[in-house]
């Protein structure tokens, strides 16, 4: 099995564990807050259960609820970068999230009062499992604890107030993350599973992984030149084309739509939308 | 007094205390780590001395060692803005730090072997105090726990691989920020404070932070608009005219260097310059 959750218990308390159909066997110590982050730098596959729990009676945090870093590559898609009329760069554009701007699968997406302009990005998610500073791109893929599904979801005015655009990737509970951190070994074919997302059931975004201008191990060699990775630390890896924002007439999400972000084995991305209460 | 650091005891352990010329009394519990963010939203002045040490005998951290955010406003000064040769915007533009990114006063700053074009930028940093949502700029230096000096040095090639900031303000130990929390009650004349950089003791950079073109109440009903700002978080405002990399020549840091940012009343932040090893 590799498929891992961070979740909370019936008791209210985080912790992660291995999903086994519909059956979660917890693999945090008991009695106390445990977290994924602090597991995947060693072997996730060699922890025992110290409890088992019915998938109903848990509930679904994002993969890591609690990263230090979340980096996210912008313009890694030649599609996503003609439609956005930019240039094609030599080096990818990084920009950073907060986890507060993160919600789990099944969560509510929450629009802001203050746009109409809430964006969909189907990414594919890399979680950092062995840390480090520098690391090659011919060893960048021995640092990878295991791959996730992300909704970038962006504030579309907020991110173009100016040239960076962290206002509108931070809004709280605009961005989803999950369901699960599948291990490499699951995913030797990789690079064909096709990012899709759907906006209730409607296909707009819809390319293999191995479009990507800049592959995963050249993401990690170049963040890890400027920064040091750490384990749980996330990449976002960029959007394809297809982007609501783009669209003719714009696609923008609402109250009561669903968002829906598929990356075959990697799993599958569910979140409603709400208006901010 | 109003002067707060965070330090590392003799012992090695971290904490925070009051500075009383060259006296400084912890404030933190004896005997486990003590952290300035984790006070900044009670009333520091109230704090008791659990020890007291010669400032010889302590070694600085940055102010706030670890926030959860470290939001920096770029373009806030007109002459810097004219000097990159962007137009003027309505809103601010917003980039992030990691808090391993940043050094105390007196640590030296770290040219990494990647770049030729490190640039020093001179600002002041706000730390929140007591944190909020959608915070009106009315009541927003209630938030303020306090002033600091920053460096927001900068890596200009990697700034400027891509449109996003990230890389070239992220290399380890590339900036600083200290010496202390200057508390707002002694600085009632903030806005007549000149923000002043030497390097090697040539003025480089030289306004008064009422030059700014979004204040600090401005700027932290913008930015907890669109995130929730915690105790102990850290907005560093801006640079004014005069970076290095707009200069002509240019005037690069390197090797041997010192960078001493100057802010009047709130404090001066020196740092020399190495080479990473």
């Amino acid at each position: 099995m590799a498929r891992y959750i961070s979740f909370r218990r019936p008791d209210g308390t985080p912790s992660f564990g291995r999903l086994d159909g519909e059956t979660v066997h917890d693999l945090g110590a008991q009695g106390a807050a445990a977290w994924l982050k602090d597991a995947v730098a060693g072997d996730l596959s060699v922890l025992a259960a110290t409890a088992s729990y019915a998938r109903a009676d848990v509930r679904l945090l994002p993969v890591i609820p609690n990263p230090n870093k979340i980096l996210c590559v912008g313009l890694n898609y030649a599609t996503h970068v003609a439609e956005t009329g930019r240039d094609q760069k030599e080096y990818p554009a990084i920009f950073t999230r907060w986890a507060d701007s993160l919600i789990a699968d099944g969560e509510p997406l929450v629009r802001p009062p203050e746009t109409t302009r809430f964006d969909y990005e189907g990414e594919l998610a890399v979680v950092i499992g062995k840390g480090g500073r520098r690391i090659p791109r011919e060893k960048a893929l021995e640092h990878v604890a295991g791959y996730s599904v992300f909704n970038d979801g962006s504030v579309r005015d907020w991110q173009r107030h100016n040239i960076q655009f962290t206002p509108g990737k931070n809004f709280p509970g605009t961005g989803g993350f999950g369901p699960a951190l599948v291990t490499p070994d699951e995913l030797p074919d990789l690079a064909e599973q096709r990012v899709q997302t759907r906006i209730n059931g409607q296909l707009v975004q819809d390319q293999p992984v191995s479009d990507m201008v800049w592959d995963v191990a050249f993401v990690i060699e170049y963040c890890s030149t400027f920064t040091t990775l750490e384990p749980g630390d996330v990449i976002a890896t960029g959007t394809p084309g297809g982007v609501g924002d783009k669209r003719t007439p714009p696609l923008y999400m609402k109250a009561g739509d669903v968002a829906e972000i598929s990356i075959g084995k990697v799993g599958t991305l569910t979140n409603p939308v709400i208006d901010e209460a």
